[in-house]
């Protein structure tokens, strides 16, 4: 495509994402599909000869923005949300047009160095100290990947990384029942098998309790295995609980013991002043993840880590071929491609610096406020209402909780009465969603079926979740009143039970 | 950001993408920087308040741009080079747009259905039969880990993801001198250690050679360890030496193992059908990675992995919390996610869907013959030239070389002889990328310092080739007879020898 002619279509472009933007509300957040229905759809081998881009652009506002869930729409609730904000965005039009690889500073001089910059502005913008620096990855599995591969390493002295982990003790990871599946991923991803993670129990609010980790290694020592790290959570994915980090590095001192925190999502609202005792002991962390594509308004991917111990990264990842040596390497360079399981890297740092910038740190505590307003005020309209209760502290933005009848007060702990709330809450989820007015998603807690209400929406406004509020009353009355469905038209009236499509009452 | 704000500043990018395309040509590829030049012309925090975006885009004018090294300049020869072309930039400012995470097939049904559509009509293309599927990932190193872990698994009755590799004979990987690093980096990270791969030797094409495969297979079983996995390299990074597939094939039939193809570069000749040759055999493969970031004009990232045992790579990867369980699971939902140590995916798709419509095969396989047609041409010029000579075959469109000064003929087995040509190539090679024409890399082949020109950008025209020949020449005959500089001013005069900055002689 030549220059002139990419200018032309670019321009075009840029209009659809624009009135993409402006207008995404007239879409539902979800789709209404069935799997499956859309690849039959398009030609079932690539085309042998030019296709002109007029049609290609018609095909894709025809087949492909209706058909995406919606990620971008003020009433997106579910998971954590990502919001792809002006600046990010014109940030990764750069990134694509100069396809910059990051894997050494030689490959892209700026792109290493504005990544060391825009690091440091995050550290500090969050309180950590100097002695932690970083760099950003795709998500934060990966993030995790790199510091538990680093704790690895080092608690074998390397071993792990040089002969393997055959014929050696077995190496064992503790996070609490709530820790994110990526932790689990990791363990299966570094060899240690799911065994080599410990759930450690939570307490009532969902919290690691550091008297059962410390049980935990201590009998883990005594079968002849090897501890060699702990991940505590600010913010879990379920509850958005909080480990008590502090605790636990105290344990991770004295055992010895690599300590990763995982604030992927909460990390954000570390720039709040105000918002910094969840996070008390963090600084004595070895590693920490926080995703600017959650909660900091930067479109999928950015996942920065964090760590005083960048040594150990690099020992665990680092390789040099020949044909990656550059002249460079006698003086202070750093190439990324040594700290990450991937070689290839792409250059996030622009899109970084585009939002810091743009933001400033006062806009962005802003917005961060704003979505904790939010979410207290749906934690007061839930406290408030006598057929609605909350099934977790709310200690950021993501509200849980459950409809709950009159008719079931006090009969929560019989069997019949606890599955029939997770089907009627189910069924409460599928309608909510299917209006397409918002989108949540939901968790098991305490092995009850929960609805989540994840503020993060750059786009959401108070109007938006009063909304969703108001579709969830609305819902869980007419269920209540009418019966409930559970997944394909099993119909469920008042007292009749199901173990519903989603596991295990 | 509003957008209509949002629509006029990207807008404003749009013709600073399209002037950067226009005008490549007039920044130096390779940027005349010292490490650690850059950093400091930044602010050590964040700002505290929005700054004007006219004044981040000045910025980026001034501070970013000229400060890349520039991967779409038609004289970058270097690494393998990687093309944003204009339908993957529009492809990418869409997906920042839309942030659809392709995760699950609910977090954006089309982004997995068009994967799914993409994926095949890629499959087609290379000529594969049907029972390979597969996915998108970020680079070839982690699609390589994926086939590893997958193969890891499976050979241990997935042993290796529940109770890990502890306390287990220790497993064996193999592929030849040459396979690339990402396969000793996954082997790291899957817990192999860097031991867990064992390297077959090459020919003096740079081949692995089957006789040695077998017997490094046969000693390890004799050595009560366990052979798990071969990988087989069409294109190495080096040389783009091709392994004898079809061969290693059968091997790893015989010997119940894995087979995974790294074609990440040379994959996409796949799509001309007088290209076949090399890749006889591959069909055996369990797994196979190509990368559209490579040469097929994608911007980065996108790595192809395909595979005849999705299952496997499930079944190593595969982990649904309740967060993540959708009422879509008892339907034919593939979640991509469940394949990849990810959890987040970006929507891949949509910009490799762009890019096949928009050249069509026909002018993916126009460009790429073009591309092979000027490598073909520049082989042919060196080996017209006596004082330089080619030090690999090229089976596509790297071509490796050194120069050779006449007085060297017939004294290249002298050690002081190959000690100075070594020191002059890698003159010669800091020279001509100094030049701000073209941009160069390295290898080492054989011992031997090899100069590399990478063909593959979509923007190198013949005068590009021509160019870089010319200042090789030059360079190589003003350094014959002024005398050779390396590194840091170490001057070298006829006849004296150094071992350089870069490694053993």
């Amino acid at each position: 495509m030549e220059p002139e002619a990419f200018r032309s279509a670019a321009h075009e472009v840029v209009d659809l994402m624009a009135d993409y933007l402006a207008g995404v509300e007239r879409y539902p957040v979800l789709p209404d599909l069935e799997p499956g229905t859309l690849r039959g759809r398009f030609p079932a081998s690539a085309p042998e000869q030019p296709e002109p881009l007029a049609r290609i652009l018609s095909d894709y506002s025809a087949q492909v923005e209706p058909n995406v869930t919606h990620w971008q729409h003020p009433g997106f609730f579910a998971y954590f949300p990502t919001t792809g904000s002006g600046p990010g965005i014109l940030g990764e039009m750069l990134m694509a047009t100069l396809v910059a690889n990051a894997m050494l500073w030689r490959t892209s001089p700026i792109a290493t160095e504005l990544e060391e910059v825009t690091v440091g502005w995050l550290r500090q913008a969050i309180g950590l100290p100097e002695d932690f620096e970083g760099l950003y990855t795709d998500t934060a599995s990966t993030s995790s990947l790199i510091a538990l591969g680093a704790a690895r390493g080092a608690a074998t002295g390397w071993t792990a990384t040089t002969r393997g982990l055959a014929e050696q003790p077995a190496l064992r990871l503790y996070a609490s029942d709530e820790a994110h599946s990526s932790i689990e991923k990791a363990a299966m991803t570094l060899g240690l098998g799911r065994d080599g993670l410990r759930r450690v129990a939570v307490n009532d609010r969902f919290e690691m309790q550091p008297a059962q980790l410390q049980a935990a290694i201590d009998a883990d020592r005594a079968a002849g295995e090897q501890p060699f790290a702990v991940v505590a959570t600010i913010g879990t994915t379920g509850s958005t609980s909080v480990d008590p980090v502090g605790q636990i590095a105290r344990i991770c001192r004295q055992e010895k013991l690599w300590l990763h925190v995982d604030a992927a999502y909460a990390g954000a609202t570390a720039i709040l002043p105000e918002m910094r005792a969840p996070f008390a002991g963090w600084e004595q962390a070895d590693s920490i993840v926080i995703n600017p594509h959650k909660w900091l308004f930067t479109p999928l991917d950015c996942s920065l880590l964090l760590s005083r111990r960048m040594e150990d990264l690099r020992a665990a990842f680092s390789l040099v071929p020949e044909y990656l040596r550059t002249l460079d390497r006698d003086r202070p360079v750093r190439d990324f491609n040594e700290y990450t399981p991937q070689l290839g890297r792409r250059f996030r740092a622009l899109k970084m610096w585009f939002l810091l910038r743009y933001f400033g740190l006062e806009g962005l505590r802003r917005r961060i406020r704003f979505h904790l307003e939010l979410a207290a005020a749906l934690c007061g309209w839930i406290d408030a209402e006598q057929e609605a209760e909350r099934l977790a502290p709310t200690p950021f933005s993501t509200v849980c909780f459950r409809w709950r009848p009159r008719r079931f007060a006090g009969r929560e702990t019989e069997a019949a009465a606890s599955a029939e709330l997770d089907d009627l809450n189910q069924a409460l989820l599928e309608r909510v969603n299917r209006s397409g007015e918002v989108f949540l998603s939901h968790t098991r807690l305490s092995g009850r079926f929960t609805l989540r209400v994840a503020i993060g929406n750059l786009r959401t406004e108070r109007r938006h979740v009063e909304r969703a509020w108001a579709l969830i009353r609305e819902a869980g009355r007419t269920l209540d009143r009418e019966g409930v469905t559970v997944g394909e038209g099993v119909t469920i009236g008042e007292g009749a039970t199901t173990s519903g499509a989603e596991g295990p009452p």
